[in-house]
């Protein structure tokens, strides 16, 4: 079985050097770093602090050198979807289901305009990069796998890959509808990762000072509202990951305040903007993820003006 | 005729060189920065800018100096009024009347714990310190002042009040009810001054760009409705001001966006934090007002984590 894992970052390297370990599957990653690509051609993909070993796949910057491949598993950041799909599409058959682990809601949608097949997936383990060719092994938790609706793909397809998900190490949960799991984290990322990224506040210590804790809430309230009318059933209150989120050891920093940190484009079109879209279609007012997703242009937009 | 000026900056200074140059008048100022106080008291106080003169005042740090005064004009930071006017009430008695001319909503409140005549005003005029004894005149403009409602203030202090600032080169119009022009600028505060420093957009580009522009927009719509529940009639609708400021010369930062870039407290207990109690009190919710003042509070609590 072949493999192709686009993005090949903090969460794209914890798959693909899992997968790696499978004597009957073959990896294939496609990243745009080519320092990176190059540490783990010379030297395996490693994987440090949850869990440590070297893995060997086959990593290039040229999606031209990708065969054809049974899965793919897309892990870039949201806003990369569109370009790595685009190149990446051909390696991708009527036989073969492309699915997205990314965060936030709107990446089954780009990647089903270039592929038959799409799963929609949703996962918790985390992890960032340490230097090319290393991954740091954050925080373990399993992915949740389904059709992508729209795309009608065969539980088949979703049941083969969490198969093959979880021998490689990586639990896996194939679900008729996955869209619970997704929207528990969308919301929970649209609450969370804004609030974290304007005030700088790390996240156990936003959740326990009363006002930002009290704006995750509001948020969260919004976002659950927009699911219920579209007919999602949370598969748990996204409250409940703030506060595991919250006893988690360290000062994690949200994704998206690390994205403001370094100035880089942020997820926010994907998580807040996905949810005010959703809610525009659903009839549900979503006024602060709006405002959430407004602050978040209005910073990007003042990098530029720097 | 004597008067004190409570705070020294930018606001302070205009108003106390200006009063400065009335032959009739002594003026006092109270600040708490000591080399300001002295370059004022060895060499005046200059102001440059929308207007250069320099002009002969009293300084001081030791309220314990200022003899008993006919008027005091308080012109501190809002979060610094409860300690100026504790410590400069004694130099105010039964015929003197106290002003605001500060940012915010809750001063006059304040200073009427302290002291018998309370005056509303709302001012214009904008500047920055260059240097100690040294005040940049940016932005000219008008003054509103009238009675506080609670301490049943005489309109011949108002009146007294404005004749002399008119006289000084500061138009100054005396009011019955001065609350609209203040709350016209107190929402145009809550939207433009959380916004600018949490995007870090200066005003003109925030109004300009759409998400920010349409935010200030719904965070305005949210103070007008608190205002007209509480029988506020505004003296003109805020998003004039927004747009005013968006056609000034130059990249004007927002107050509040100053105070964040330099790690100061703000003031936003006074702009969207008053919005959220007087919304309260009303029965009006201000969710957006509420956010703002959250996302406000998690930056400052995030500069203790530092």
């Amino acid at each position: 079985m072949k493999i192709c894992v686009l993005g090949c970052g903090a969460v794209g390297g914890i798959f693909a050097a899992h997968l790696g370990g499978l004597p009957d599957v073959e990896v294939y990653a496609y990243d745009v770093a080519a320092d990176h690509v190059r540490a783990i051609n010379d030297r395996g993909l490693r994987l440090s602090g949850a869990e440590q070993f070297t893995a060997s796949i086959h990593a290039t910057t040229d999606p031209g050198q990708i065969p054809r491949c049974d899965y793919g598993i897309v892990a870039t950041k949201s806003i990369h979807t569109e370009a790595a799909i685009t190149v990446a599409a051909r390696a991708f058959d009527g036989a073969s289901a492309v699915c997205s682990v990314q965060n936030g809601a709107g990446n089954e949608e780009i990647i089903a305009s270039h592929v038959r097949y799409v799963i929609r997936g949703t996962t918790f383990p985390a992890g960032h990069l340490i230097e090319p060719g290393h991954v740091g092994y954050d925080i373990q938790g399993d992915t949740w796998i389904g059709p992508f609706e729209p795309s009608h793909t065969p539980m088949r397809f979703v049941q083969g890959l969490a198969a093959t998900l979880t021998r490689s190490g990586m639990n896996t949960i194939a679900l008729e509808d996955a869209r619970g799991a997704q929207w528990t984290k969308l919301i929970f990322n649209a609450a969370t990762n804004p609030v974290g990224a304007l005030t700088g506040l790390d996240h156990g210590s936003a959740t326990r000072f009363a006002p930002t804790g009290e704006l995750f809430d509001a948020i969260i309230d919004e976002g659950c509202a927009v699911a219920e009318a579209l007919g999602i059933k949370l598969d748990q209150h996204p409250r409940a990951l703030v506060e595991k989120g919250a006893r988690a050891p360290g000062r994690h920093k949200a994704s998206m305040l690390q994205d403001a940190l370094a100035r880089r484009q942020t997820e926010v079109d994907f998580m807040n903007g996905a949810i005010v879209e959703w809610g525009e279609k659903a009839g549900v007012p979503t006024p602060l993820n709006r405002a959430m997703w407004a602050l978040m242009k209005g910073m990007e937009e003042s990098w530029k003006r720097e």
